[in-house]
């Protein structure tokens, strides 16, 4: 019996990157069941931009068929022997990660996103072999570790996308000292702009800047926390900033397309410009001396830690954060992710389990 | 009377950035004397790599004809009358800056480097038109809160270094939390390195690593305080060091030729790679996901504060810091000159005035 054959499941897969919003429903096996597993039966799960980049291949050739998502809320069907933090019917949801090796440094000091052995919850191996498979599915299985207990006051269509794209600006903006009387900037409006605006204000930020690449989003902007938005196809738009922002969470999927060094000049001494997206292409050049003249810092960020996810998901109770979404049927994953893919989502698709 | 026509000085300049290592005596006018300015007999002057890339004009076309020298050492001969900090006949040293407005908040928060409105040492104009000129000259004004209190303990011929190379790399080991338990890394053994090294040593770090290109500063690398030496020629040279290093300070002054995309794999979670050099070419272009990966950062330094400058002097009295220098009468400015471009110094040359 292969480790994997213990349960099957089914998901909405592609089979060829050429035919990226092709998805046909196949099953599958999850990875070997183990002392500190948890299985989620899946209702919702939100549509990444990573979706879109693996299945495209734009980040590379994935592994086929391919089921993505990680984005997922559900309830607990199933707890290892070893478990403590879950019970049957609790709810529950898994991120963008679901292990990692549980004892380097990053593993121990609640840094476990960025363990070099982390595996991811899609087009990933584990490594004994077994292949992890996304949230466009049944269910989903993972160590306690990297499953999150889910707030009982918000629905769980709203927080599945706060399970990446949320915690994905969150992180970036605890770890680089958002809050009273910061100045913090939000590249792209999107996803998970939507989100980092209204982290920002949530955290108590003094002003908080939307810089959109064209004027449509200003009214949600707005009403997400924006105090001032910044239309970046304007010429010099950057010059009324200059050496203004603490902080900048870029969440613009481009990369040649960024006005890189223009965003680096509306810095402050030692000001930070944090890349949470990951275009498939290159980022802009850039000079030593743009850095060097402000201190300027380029940094990126990684999901974040299991830790930051419950303190976030907190804080969206607390601070009425709010979960942009249109909800399909999961049959609709194809229609999602070329939303997604044209920009036209606002701000987020959400699959409901329809098989 | 020109508002420069109070004094007369004289100075090694050149005149031509094709014959950027032909220097001529010149007389010159200082800036118009003020209310808080200093002059200082110059004793010393060291010779940075920002002269290089200004008389060649590698940053853009200077204005000719040009006195560069931002290493200044001496004794105060003048003092102006709101002057507090100095008498006539002090040690004195002035850097990189010379004026900055004294008001924003960069200039506030002992962060007068960073400020929108400084004036540096040469190639650059006062707001009323008055002209910056170097150190490799008889003397040099500037406002009290650009001239440093020198320690007695250390030759002045060793201090003139420190008040650009020194600082330039001391500032950003402050700044980045170099300390006891951090793995500190250097690239470039060279007039910047060489203090890199020993300040990072000063500083307590547990372990500092040396990156040249070549090996033939093994010896002289380890002397200054590196507990391992990593050649970058050699192939995979950042396999063994990935996510090791907490910060490293770049000095090197090349460009398309850093190996920067291995550097950023060798530091650990929110590690950060400081570029204090600034090379004539753009940087190698990165990808977002190499800085997302370990949640690296990537920056810029500028020179260092007053505060810093005499932190700086007081350690290197207390850990014995040394400045490897070759002293040459002023007259051989353009030997030194041409051994820096030439990589040849070890590490810093210092120009005796003979004028």
């Amino acid at each position: 019996m292969s480790s994997q054959a213990d349960t099957k499941w089914k998901g909405y897969a592609i089979r060829d990157t050429k035919h990226w919003d092709s998805f046909e429903v196949i099953d599958f096996n999850p990875k070997q069941f183990e002392d500190y597993d948890i299985d989620i039966k899946i209702e919702y799960c939100g549509v990444c931009g990573s979706d879109v980049h693996t299945i495209t291949g734009g980040w590379g050739e994935p592994m086929l068929p391919l089921i993505t998502g990680h984005e997922i809320v559900g309830h607990v069907v199933r707890v290892g022997p070893k478990v403590t933090a879950f019970k049957v019917g609790d709810r529950a949801g898994v991120g963008a990660q679901v292990c990692s090796c549980l004892k380097c440094k990053p593993c121990t000091t609640d840094n476990e996103q960025y363990c070099p052995n982390a595996v991811s919850t899609y087009n990933a191996k584990y490594p004994n072999g077994d292949i992890a498979h996304g949230g466009y599915s049944t269910a989903v299985r993972a160590h306690e570790r990297f499953v999150f207990p889910l707030p009982k006051e918000l629905p769980l269509e709203e927080i599945a996308p706060m399970l990446c794209a949320g915690i994905t600006v969150y992180s970036p903006l605890i770890r680089n000292g958002a809050g009273p009387g910061k100045c913090i900037g939000v590249v792209g409006i999107g996803g998970l702009g939507h989100y980092a605006l209204q982290f920002a204000r949530a955290l108590g930020a003094e002003q908080v800047v939307a810089f959109s690449h064209s004027s449509g989003k200003e009214k949600d902007a707005r009403e997400l926390g924006a105090t001032d938005v910044v239309i970046t196809s304007n010429k010099n738009f950057a010059e009324p900033w200059k050496g203004k922002l603490d902080l900048i969470i870029c969440t613009a999927d481009v990369s040649q397309g960024i006005p890189l060094s223009d965003f680096i000049t509306t810095l402050g001494v030692h000001g930070r410009f944090i890349m949470v997206a990951i275009p498939d292409d290159q980022l802009p050049t850039l000079r030593s001396t743009q850095m060097v003249s402000n201190g300027a810092l380029l940094g990126g960020s990684h999901i974040g830690s299991k830790k930051e996810v419950i303190e976030m998901l907190d804080l969206a109770v607390k601070e009425n954060v709010k979960s942009y979404i249109e909800v399909l049927p999961m049959k609709d994953a194809g229609k999602a992710v070329r939303g997604v893919k044209d920009n036209t989502v606002r701000y987020r698709h959400v699959l409901k389990v329809d098989i």
